[in-house]
């Protein structure tokens, strides 16, 4: 199985916004953020369907904002904060920072 | 015609990235910032039809990203930079400047 992974210079502000912009995706990378290191996917305790948590991994994926590689039948999953600190500076703290600080 | 605008304690990040996620409705926001003063949904130069137009303030309206207000015919627009700055400190900053910054 062939996983796709644009480039750092690939990385679209868009695409990062969009995969960001979804409750669970965001408490996924809060997750991946704090563990810093490569979680396989059902490791995150999200109440969804296998389909749905594969669909929220590669969105993830795809725009740049994690990295899967395969381990034997799982996929292990990091974040690539280094990949988005350097094209968008400031945006993943910003948005690690909202996502854990208590509701207003 | 009402516009409902979600409050300062309402504001939902998620709802917010999703609202940020579309390159039109980034330019406006980056329009919007650079004039730091209300202006008219027409006064973009954006390249789309009136209702899709109409249809991307008004996800940044109820985002709370933008402040809309009746004027005569028109909607004047404004950025809701210190709500934003506010709950989500940071995250408006590194948005605009990931927008403004030259490709990678």
């Amino acid at each position: 199985m062939y996983l796709h992974h644009p480039t750092r210079a690939e990385l679209d502000l868009p695409a990062v916004l969009h995969a960001l912009s979804d409750p669970q995706r965001l408490r996924i990378v809060c997750l991946l953020a704090e563990r810093d290191q490569p979680c396989a996917c059902s490791s995150f305790g999200l109440d969804v369907t296998k389909s749905t948590l594969t669909h929220h991994f590669r969105v993830l994926r795809e725009a740049g904002v994690i990295r899967q590689e395969l381990a034997g039948t799982s996929k292990l999953n990091s974040l690539r904060r280094e990949d988005l600190d350097s094209r968008f500076p400031g945006l993943l703290a910003a948005v690690l920072a909202a996502e854990l600080a208590p509701a207003a």
